[in-house]
């Protein structure tokens, strides 16, 4: 049903604070930045085998990603598992007795469609279905 | 330099109970389980992708993953990416400003051997480098 880890969401304070991690000392690709306005976040993307890294920084305090800064510090806010059809693995998801936050898609950046598990479900693990837009 | 995320590892109280969430809910391959007597934990792996999860159970209270799960609850431990040359990755980090735990290789599981990065230069991100012993 998973094609692969399609991102692992890491919350930082300020991406140029991190960037430099990632990009020079880890040597991964940088693939751009750009602002997701809905989230107030600026995000960071980084590529790594067939997976990426996405650094998140907030844009304003009421950003989500603040709240989650506050409360736990930097580190791995959300993994994200790509799939093929999000309707068909929600369907297998809820029959295998899952809980989802998303129990239809909604719309995530690039086109993608994108549903979170509920947390009651992932064991301490944000995780995060997507279906690629192209 | 690096290769693929190689796995996510992840503390758990119980793999027996969070095993269905993975394997059945996500449709994970099961990939087996194993006790590491060295660090007091139970192992349960599955693949997605090029990349696997381990599942961590500590089976002692002295377990570092008893101390994580006491601290944080269950959830992300530590995210290790694949290399090709541990050495020559880790003196890459080096050279580019990071701090290493292990500024040379320790043995892993498997054959792997294994350099933690220093929490101080990671952002919040327990982070491993391993080269597959094969």
């Amino acid at each position: 049903m998973l094609q692969k880890i399609n991102h692992i969401g890491i919350a930082v304070q300020s991406l140029d604070a991190t960037l430099p991690f990632y990009r020079d000392a880890l040597g991964m690709a940088f693939k751009g930045e750009e602002e997701v306005a809905e989230q107030k976040v600026k995000v960071a993307m980084l590529q790594v085998g067939e997976s990426k890294i996405e650094l998140l920084e907030p844009t304003s305090p009421d950003s989500p990603i603040a709240k989650f800064l506050e409360k736990n510090g930097p580190g791995i806010h959300h993994v994200a598992y790509e799939v093929e059809d999000i309707e068909a693995a929600i369907a297998h998801m809820l029959v295998q007795g899952a809980r989802m936050i998303d129990e239809t898609p909604r719309n995530g950046a690039h086109g993608t469609r994108i549903a979170f598990v509920h947390p009651k479900s992932s064991n301490g693990v944000l995780t995060e279905l997507c279906q690629s837009g192209h």
